[in-house]
């Protein structure tokens, strides 16, 4: 099934819009090239009023948000909307700072996301955000283990409800969940968090995924985590001695680039709770 | 020929101011350190004032515009006029949105441009858009194949001819023509289309041949097209299996880096119409 | 001692908010994680409110500045001199505009720097813009050679007392001086100048350094400055024929993600004047 997910992404090419951070732009782009998507780059507010239509996924990701680009992201993603184009919010730092938690409720209550892909406490940070009173601790250690991994899917699938996105928890366990279930995802390399932007490009992949596969979004999202954990497992068997962060980076592009439908599926390791 | 027009470039390191898009920035920044000129990058409309003047080329690339960086291509395109310094645009986008449409009208009104280099869709938009009754048909379709080559010489000439500058058309072949002669290109590989940046990458390249030539712009423009095809070319030679675009674009700027003019003059694939 | 203070940032990770440019930005993120610190980008002044509190040093670079990131700088260092956190400045072409030179003497007037760094042309543009009157000769030759050398070391010790910030002046030879004494080093490699950003991620290198060793400015910016230069060259020595300027990146990041602090021990090669 992630084979036909994959191929149904080689096969449609869609473009994908993007308003994302500055810092790992150029990642975003040239990763959707690799996995068989296209990019485009706008956000401008006029701009996006015509950009917006002409692709077929929206990403928007607040890394380096600034006032005047969350006002494109609140235009963009209501156009998107009303084309019923998938819409996915990646809420980098949501929690960290009041601007960012305050725009991600803002896009929240505007716009009406396919998937949120965030870690667990960009997730918590939304979930307390608008207006629970069931609110998970926050103090809890912000790491999935073993130990929490349940409370993590259950916040996860209570946040699916309130918001009716697919939710994806990125770590070292992932977890994509929508209302009713919740893959557990084992795939990925601790390396990838010494990567700039490995989450960026996430979240443009399923920006992809998710357009390719608009029946489908929740396969379509544990299909694109498992992706680039796999990129990152095989792409690490492949680094050399005293090869460092940016060798990496172009070993996980040259997996993604090749990998196939057959090598997806045969790698995606994951169990549905 | 090409020969010595590489060598102007390596002999006088031209420093080429960019007002370019935030998504290939640091891509446009190393190949003209690359291919022997130096970058510099200023988008804010107070700085380009003293920027643009030390500058011998500008290059106006507006992927990623925003209202407030139009402003200041404005200006610098302005100044760099009055200096007779090259400038180079690069429409990219231009048709796929009237914001991006309309801001190319401005620059066509205001700046008067040495090179302008597009895909046959955005040389299309500019066309029409300064008012010509003799558009090419809207529906022509937008890859310059064997059938289409010489409607597509004829519409570069003519916008030659309306705008005063050279006119670099990028496809599977490219053509580069000033009001009398064409230059039509066959170096290239496929897969740079895999790859975000080649485009903006080679009006980067343009400027600074421009701008290290002179007195022979549409010569300069046709070996700019040519090296950076070659440069694919050799690059794609050296790709081992499993090797994706990141790797692609190191070898690339490996290319870049080290090639001779001879190698140029020897790999360049050209006739003249 | 270098050896210690490269350990006490692997051990200690600091979180460095970077206001940088566009062109370089990833790489100033990258360098970060290969160097064992960790980095996070914010330019909105609302944003950085808070993003600078939880960070443990500020990198403040004014390439690619605008009249709007100039605010959030200012903002941003007057809250982390509150926190006693270290700020870094990089005056990127400082000299080569009056924007540019302006914005770093608001700067120096509104934020106490931990550090300077610069090349020799904008370290004599600081030292003449804040109202000197021993200012260095303007037409100087911009190089520091064995025959200007003393000259630099002085300008530097100078600036120093006037800003009350350790200077890095870089260059073939770099120096590093506070009010007493001066590092004089001859690590690095002449290729570093044919790739876009070794600059920019040095200052990023350099907050961290600086953040992890608060009680020893000097030393660890030294410390930093050799680091670079030696991975350079030790990269460069990885080179293989017909490799450019985005192969030696890569081993730049190789050389920088692996290198012991025994082996920045051995490499470092200054002396102290």
């Amino acid at each position: 099934m992630f084979k036909d997910i994959l191929n149904n992404v080689k096969n449609t090419v869609p473009l994908v819009h993007n308003i994302t951070n500055y810092v790992t732009v150029n990642d975003c782009a040239n990763i959707l090239l690799a996995c068989g998507a296209s990019p485009i780059m706008a956000d401008d507010i006029e701009d996006v009023r015509d950009i917006t239509k002409i692709c077929s996924a929206l990403n928007i990701n607040i890394g380096t948000l600034n006032a005047r680009t969350l006002e494109t992201m609140l235009e963009s993603g209501k156009i998107s909307n009303e084309l019923s184009h998938p819409v996915i919010l990646d809420p980098v730092g949501a929690g960290a700072s009041s601007f960012r938690t305050e725009a991600v409720k803002k896009l929240l209550q505007t716009v009406r996301f396919s998937v949120i892909k965030g870690n667990i406490s960009e997730i918590k940070t939304l979930f307390n955000g608008i207006g629970t009173t069931k609110g998970v601790d926050a103090d809890e250690a912000d790491r999935i283990s073993e130990e929490n991994l349940d409370s993590a899917v259950y916040l996860a699938k209570k946040l699916s409800e309130q918001t009716g996105a697919v939710i994806a928890v990125t770590g070292e366990t992932d977890i994509v969940a929508d209302t009713k279930k919740a893959y557990i995802i084992k795939n990925g390399h601790s390396m990838m968090g010494k990567l700039s932007g490995t989450g960026c490009m996430l979240s443009s992949i399923i920006a992809a995924y998710s357009s390719a596969n608009k029946d489908n979004v929740t396969e379509a999202t544990a299909a694109a985590v498992c992706l680039m954990g796999l990129c990152g497992e095989r792409a690490y068997k492949r680094l050399k001695e005293r090869e460092g962060n940016l060798t990496y980076k172009n070993l996980i592009f040259d997996e993604m680039y090749n990998i196939t439908g057959d090598e997806l599926e045969d790698g995606a390791k994951y169990e549905i709770k």
